[in-house]
């Protein structure tokens, strides 16, 4: 195993069993028969009462360029060892199915399907992998941002988490997500050149320790930007950084554009207190405090909380590596699958944990919009079939506790789900990244405020509609008198 | 801002401040002064006693490729706004400096230099955050790998997080440093393909779903597949899955080599156990049981407390996203700078958080062995020019509470930088990773297991020389020295 193989392509970027189970398929020959696979997760990450969905326009660009490359299958022969026919087979494999999505930007509850996937069987299930490991990631810091947004309010919310970032994807995709969820720009160069993301930054602690002098570093700075912002926390704030600060801005006066100042270690809520003083009396009221140092949704509430006179706020690791829950846990199910006879048929997974049990069949997903007010009722997963658009009244019960219910009238079903891909042609248009943004903004209108506090927000319905229930529970059914049969 | 960029570089995989330091010192004319960083991290991860650090093989192919792209420059031109003066000397710049790095697999602990890069003052600093996010990741996944093997002991545990690591880089990469940490293998074929890792897998959920029977769908995968592990928990895994593998590895006999069955959910040390009694009842005792779902080393550490039956375990989300502590917090500080007459010069950063204030001045690490028993006495901390292995008796004393000081005689000290790059020429030999896997296990072997007990370890010593301390001390001194004249 010591040869190295040349890195490629993403179409090996999946789990082996999932080529295990197309070659299983193939060799069966039902590896074209059309299966139906969605994506969703379970459980909404942060305690949070809404997720932020991201990650489509990177599932699109994975899925139109895939294709196994001469190295993949290379390793796969030499070191898998799977059999020439069934590599001839993956060789010539693209990806010729149809895709919904939500659309990026759209708001997301727990057990609605994010995408669907109708594909081959084998091609279906060989890109699980990847479409999991995209949505997971970008829908959960997409997610974090906006609840740390939502507590910044006005004030600016910059990504600087690069250098903690999980690897370099993480760090340039989980700064898109950042943007998308509300951020208003980010220290990543490489981010803001591929997605047209606003970059700012200034200086570091090394370039006053190169001059090993504030006063004489701070001057340097200013010599090449005409936009400062003095980092002013590399010896001591207070006694050195902010009063050399000050000093520099009033030497350079109308030669410079003073921003302000930046912290970045020590008692955030006190230093930028003292700070705002010592600019106001020096004249600076219009100077910023940027603050920084492991900032995320509860320090800057608390810090606001006591006071704290921060302009703009930078946000790294808790932002960027989603710190205090690292994984959103979205899963890929398949709901239905085409029989010999050619026709469609649903499938179920059965669980000993309840909520791992599938919604078998196609769905789609309506965002119930009352018209009196305009707010969401709550989202109502349908059978393909269903066209609750031209009900006059909707019956919404939660699909754990049936006995929770309501009727809803005068009301707009907003379809979820557009569609990315027919047959393998991309049929869709990627929207740009600050009208995704935007989109996320109006979304957000549309929650009453009760569903979008950061702490024990209460539960948004997402409910199941009369066939897809009564067609879940027929399923069950049918896998209980199998079962019985096996144990008996 | 809406023209997207060709993604064809790493070179902008970096903060905005390090270009705009760069382009102050270009402008003062100091950016080819030779600077010295020094990456390190504070705070050992998971409270564990040790650390292990990967990341180096990537960090080479980052600065052998060092470049800025045309596309880069347009970027920067277009919409960044830097000047052509400097935009032609970026576009000019490869990695030209000389790089002192620990090998990976070493054993790394707080604050002791794991990379040292001495470059022009430009380069050092825009390589900063590329440095930094390889290094934080790779090296929390290796630590997190190896405290759970060391709880796994001699059964296999497999990497499985691909689907909910953060992006495409962290699974690829993470999975690499999983297998540094002790992992045995991976389910990630591209992470296989490229780094030459045991690949592993069988069947999902959705073989089953697909045939809608255990029974066919174990069946048709044995067809193909010679080796076979049946997941067994897609209905109900005693009365259902356990019975049906049962059954078809009876019926196929040796047709098959039947390695065994995997639980993916439930009650784990209940169904183990009951379904080893089965196994074994059966005539199967060989049979192997590999368990998955949400592990980590507490998990398995209670697991096996209750007498589960597992034999190979898969691991994913938490090892994959270090779940419980999800950033290393690795820097990357100047310890020395050329003057204006060409010498170095030490240089500092203070902090009103005592443990943030630097170590200055170019530094050695060495493992002092004890040569009676074998095992590590500690790290020492040497200036540059100071040569313990000369010495017959060292003193070393605790960096913070200096009055905790013993005395070492009869020891080797085994210095733990390499040189990776001379001026730019790469100079080293990377070596296999699994010598870089059989380098840990060595490694391991040094350290009493008081430093390796997942729970409360003992610190480790990690301890600076007498000039060292010495040497910072009087740094401190001058730094406020100048502070008291601004404060004045």
């Amino acid at each position: 195993m010591n040869k190295r193989y040349q890195d490629d392509g993403l179409a090996l970027h999946t789990d082996l069993y999932q080529i295990n189970m197309a070659e299983t398929y193939w060799n069966d020959g039902i590896h074209d028969k059309k299966a139906v696979f969605e994506l969703y997760f379970r459980k909404l990450p942060f305690g949070n009462g809404y997720a932020v969905f991201a990650g489509l326009e990177r599932i699109v660009n994975y899925l139109q360029n895939f294709k196994f490359t001469d190295s993949d299958i290379d390793y796969l022969r030499n070191e898998v060892g799977y059999e020439e026919d069934f590599l001839a087979y993956l060789q010539e494999m693209t990806f010729t199915g149809t895709v919904f999505s939500m659309k990026e930007g759209e708001l997301v509850f727990g057990n609605e399907p994010i995408l669907r996937v109708e594909a081959s069987l084998a091609q279906a299930q060989i890109i699980e992998t990847a479409l999991l490991n995209i949505v997971n990631y970008q829908t959960l810091i997409a997610t974090k941002a906006s609840r740390i947004k939502q507590v910044v309010g006005e004030e600016a919310a910059m990504e600087f988490g690069s250098r903690r970032a999980q690897e370099m994807d993480a760090a340039i995709w989980g700064t898109r997500a950042a943007f998308i969820g509300g951020f208003d720009g980010t220290s990543n160069v490489r981010a803001g050149k591929m997605f047209g993301i606003p970059v700012s930054g200034t200086h570091a602690h090394a370039l006053v320790q190169t001059y090993k002098d504030e006063y004489i570093a701070f001057h340097k700075y200013a010599e090449r930007h005409e936009d400062c912002v003095f980092l002013v926390d590399t010896y001591d704030t207070l006694k050195s950084g902010v009063p050399t600060a000050i000093k520099v801005a009033k030497e350079l006066g109308n030669r410079i554009n003073f921003i302000g100042i930046r912290l970045d270690s020590g008692d955030l809520a006190y230093l930028s207190k003292e700070a705002r003083k010592m600019l106001d009396d020096a004249g600076f009221p219009q100077a910023k405090i940027i603050a920084s140092n492991d900032l995320d949704e509860y320090t800057i509430m608390n810090l606001k909380a006591e006071g704290a006179q921060i302009d703009s706020w930078g946000i790294g690791t808790k932002l960027i590596t989603a710190f205090d829950q690292a994984a959103l846990g979205a899963v890929y199910k398949l709901v239905s699958i085409e029989n010999e006879q050619g026709e469609m048929e649903d499938t179920i997974k059965i669980s000993g944990n309840p909520e791992k049990v599938t919604t078998p069949g196609l769905k789609r997903v309506y965002r119930i919009i009352n018209k009196a007010n305009g707010k969401a009722e709550g989202d109502y997963i349908a059978m393909e079939d269903e066209n609750p658009q031209q009900e006059k009244r909707l019956k919404m019960f939660h699909p754990v506790h049936t006995f929770l219910s309501k009727f809803v009238t005068n009301f707009e079903a907003k379809e979820l789900h557009e569609k990315i891909f027919t047959d393998g042609e991309f049929i869709y248009h990627l929207p740009e990244i600050k009208d995704i943004q935007q989109y996320v903004k109006e979304n957000l209108q549309l929650l009453w405020k009760e569903y979008k506090r950061s702490l024990n927000p209460e539960e948004y319905p997402v409910d199941l509609s009369q066939a897809c229930w009564d067609n879940k529970m027929k399923n069950i059914e049918e896998v209980w008198e199998k079962v019985k049969k096996v144990d008996a």
